[in-house]
């Protein structure tokens, strides 16, 4: 399977590099970028001075999917041109992630380049659309904090157990920020520092709430969603609050173990949504393609409390789209995203 | 004025060395440490060598007022002493925080040592107890947390504008769980990692629901409050959510300005009680006694949002333990505590 | 081939866990620590989960090949009762990495536990010593420091361009200090610090010394080596400088390509061994068994400076440690320790 | 006494700010920079608030003194008209620092805008130039490599006890490199990464040379500088070492002692030339104006090593600016720079 990553030099298309490097079915065969165009990659990233490709301008090779990891508007006009030549796609950018088109260029403020590919594109949470993954042409690839905060709440309200009144308390590495320049993502800025931001709403907000209340029985959800950013690399750690359901679930100290039941039975299935037994951290999923989820009860408000992390450049962004990718292609869903986390 | 300090050797007790070595009214005449008793203590920490003293087992001077900075138990021991010798006293342990001694018996899971002086502890968060800071013998210093956290939400609850169902989501540095060894600070874990801990209730929750109920009109709160643990020495953030009370203000965009007047009121005489324009960092506070705050409004979801940072050394132990040692010695209120955050 | 991994508690342990449980033609049967006894590995080491293996006191099944990453002294005793029962043995502690039982004894303070088995310990620094790890029983996997230190030096030395004053000035990322708890890797104390350590002498030293010195034709070398410690997990960069023989090579810039030729000579059928055109940096080993290693020549004191950089828990001990064991059992050398380093 | 900083933007002009600002006898008047002028300097910095100044593009008010913080060539211009103006002037930039024109140029590659004022320019590292400082009209506030470096060694330079022989391995803090933005300061790139920059020379040598080169008695040295970064905001550890002239001091373990007293010696009426009794680290300066340093002997090689610790930000710039203020103006010279190191 030849492959193509528009936008390598970005950290999820560098992301993507690495792990493709190892997959056992696919050969990156064309990589590009704008400002590295014409040199090497290996020069550009010495980590993987293995691959022999020239970072060019546009993809070069004919090849059977693209990645495109260009930030959003760009990102569309080129998958709609992928798609046109046959090429399926899986866009990282938020291009195709929300329905609603009106919605998108409300909180992205464009005019969507390419909205007749809107309505092909499945939102590949893969654990949530496995089905609709498998058939697409055109996976858009969840943000990094939807895929957390999706994956720690979807089990709790498809079960119908909480209200509608949902806390989002999420953080986040420097990385998720990419490689650009900014003062916020400035060494001596952001280290020894702790802050919130993007605090009168983020873009991924209506990314989540669309899903949820995909699985939402009762009308709209009432959600606050507040991302911070704490001084490291990698890693997301999503703290999710709401209220129980009257009579939902049993009071006292059983509330824990019907919760824990039913976010088991949720994933008992899956290879990367995994339920566990202690409050996880980030440094568990360092390199992985885990959502670890940590479900409990604060039994003194009556009060969900879910934690997940993911490394938010594998599972919340390169790993997930070659977990689509594999799903795509009719490959083993975990191919080449089978390495352990780095600890410590 | 004549100061000890118990318990030197920890991080509050060495701030408290610093910041005291540096108040043009106060001297250190005696510090005393367990493990490090006999050695100098510009040997054990080389940045107050200027300070000549030896770490004693004891206080070795007469004193006018002892900081207790030993661990909860041990502590309430040596200030029942101290105060039995005329002696002020400032206690950075727990110890006589709680006004309801069961309610300590059950969070810290030992018979308090010393009940007989809890009823006259003042509870130290200065800018909500200032008149009887002046007045006491015995002031209980809050804890770090309580200390972000009821500033955060003392306006909001004071001016009756929110409902009780209350989220604190903490985030603190290292520094703030000790000197003492534990793989929970072992640089390998912590570095490069978050997480939540103390998930299923840290004891500081009920001295935050202890203060914010003392102004709230119609009874208890629901106060969920979750702690995690930053990448970094200093610092806390809280994030505060509750639902506005409907009615109680504006709803839409002015809601905003007129949670901000309300928290400007309640501040307007602080000099340590900042609130401020734009989401704060904890990086504004690191070396200072500030807690920085910042009200704003949901106005998706009707709910308040307030973050405030302090460095959880200074305003969250040292700073404020100092704080209140002026107002018990009719000093200015700010003595000794001038100085300016680190930044970066 | 079945592997035991004697304290697979330490940091050294947990990734050699790591390594294997994706090493195509190992499996781990069994896996010893002291404090853990009794409990899953998976609990311990929640990333690891996937390894169903209860922690036991001693090695508990027959296998092929036994890793200790135990202390010294401990080590060499577990390791002398393997290797009677017909056990090869891969010793990632000093045990057996000095030739002279004297200097052994002088730097480590103990009698040797078992010098019997110092004869037939190859030293494992595999690039110098293919040939007799693929024959050896027990192999004596090299320190972090070594690795680093004599791979960057290692051409120069055979190559007789320079004198015999050596500097080598290295710093470490602090988990190679280990799991255990000390306050000199308690998280407040290291972070955001910087400091030399064990500047009276360093235990790598003679390991250093004795592994150039087999390669300097012309009597001892006179080797100043430092050691710091960087506020990061993983990591070591050494910065070697010596003084160029006079007449051994060019002078002026053309000093530069003569020395990166014979270090391209010296590597050039090398996997791991990489020489490289720009100054590397530890993060480009991050997770992989890479030595990466950059020649160059200061033209105007003409001496020469050599950088290098691995990862201390991979290249510089259970990576190199697989690397070995490959080597011993006839495998392709790199089998299992494949992995592209993480970026960022 | 009225000061204005000039380009107050950077971190050595925010730094000078938090200093002055604390300073009995300079009242910061006019601040300048380019990017944010027409801002409020409280507004750019929060924790300068209490600073109630606008930036403006140029010193709008009539000063005793400026401090120039901006590039090199900008600072010359800048500083020249301020001169002209009789203005005294410090200059954090390096335009004064080299007494040879020709050196300053090769190395910096510009055109010196104002060459002639060189002449007047005292180089200003306090310890070592205090009677020309005190008269001076412009000073040139040394580089902090420089600062750590030359501290290190002037006593055995001035002693004579070494070899011209000498490597000086210096590591720093990120912020050493500025408030501008780059790769090679973006968060995700520095931090759990170690690396050395400026391998074919750091600008900072010429001055180093020629500072120490002013005390040798013997002719040129033979200097090797090496810089590197530390994944941390501020500090410097320089480590150097250079081979002891023979029969200059003891050998043996004497050696130590005799080497401890001719610094002892040197900085014996200092106050912020701290010779220690441990290997020291960057932590014991940060926030302080120290420059503590540990001389010792390697016995092994005859070497000495000597290791010298500033925060750069203080000793390294801002702190040495005010402490070369005070000189020049009759204060005391520890005036406003007493703090003590925020620990931890």
């Amino acid at each position: 399977m030849k492959v193509g990553i528009i936008n390598v030099t970005g950290y999820a298309g560098v992301e993507l590099a690495r792990i493709l490097a190892r997959h056992p079915d696919a050969q990156i065969t064309s990589v590009t970028g704008r400002s590295a165009a014409g040199q090497k990659l290996g020069d550009v990233f010495p980590h993987l001075s293995e691959i022999d490709l020239t970072i060019t301008e546009e993809i070069t090779e004919s090849v059977d999917v693209v990645f495109s990891a260009l930030p959003h508007a760009a990102s569309a006009e080129r998958i709609g041109r992928a798609l046109s030549d046959g090429v399926k796609a899986i866009d990282i950018s938020a291009d195709f992630r929300l329905k609603d088109l009106a919605v998108y260029e409300d909180w992205y403020s464009v005019q969507h380049p390419c909205p007749e590919n809107m309505e092909q594109a499945v939102y590949g949470l893969t654990e949530l659309h496995r089905e609709e993954v498998s058939d697409a042409n055109l996976v858009a690839n969840p943000g990094c904090y939807p895929t957390a905060s999706i994956m720690a709440l979807a089990p709790a309200i498809d079960a119908g157990i909480i209200e509608r009144d949902i806390i989002i308390d999420a953080k986040s590495g420097v990385s998720g920020a990419g490689r650009g320049l900014s003062l916020k993502t400035h060494f001596s800025e952001v280290n020894e520092n702790f802050m919130a931001y993007s605090v009168d709403g983020h873009r991924h907000l209506p990314e989540i709430q669309q899903e949820l209340e995909l699985l939402h029985s009762n009308g709209s959800l009432n959600i606050t969603f507040l991302t911070h950013l704490v001084p490291m690399t990698r890693g997301i750690l999503a703290s999710c609050y709401a209220p129980l359901k009257e009579g939902a679930i049993a009071s006292g100290p059983d509330a824990k173990d019907e919760v824990r039941d039913i976010y088991d039975n949720f994933y008992k299935d899956e290879t990367f949504g995994k339920v566990v037994d202690a409050p996880p951290m980030t440094k568990h999923t360092l390199g992985n393609n885990d959502c670890v989820i940590y479900p409990t009860v604060d039994t003194r408000t009556n009060r969900l409390i879910v934690l997940s992390c993911i490394d938010n450049l594998v599972k919340g962004a390169a790993g997930q789209a070659v977990q689509n990718m594999n799903l795509m292609f009719g490959l083993p869903e975990d191919e080449g995203i089978t390495q352990l986390a780095l600890y410590p």
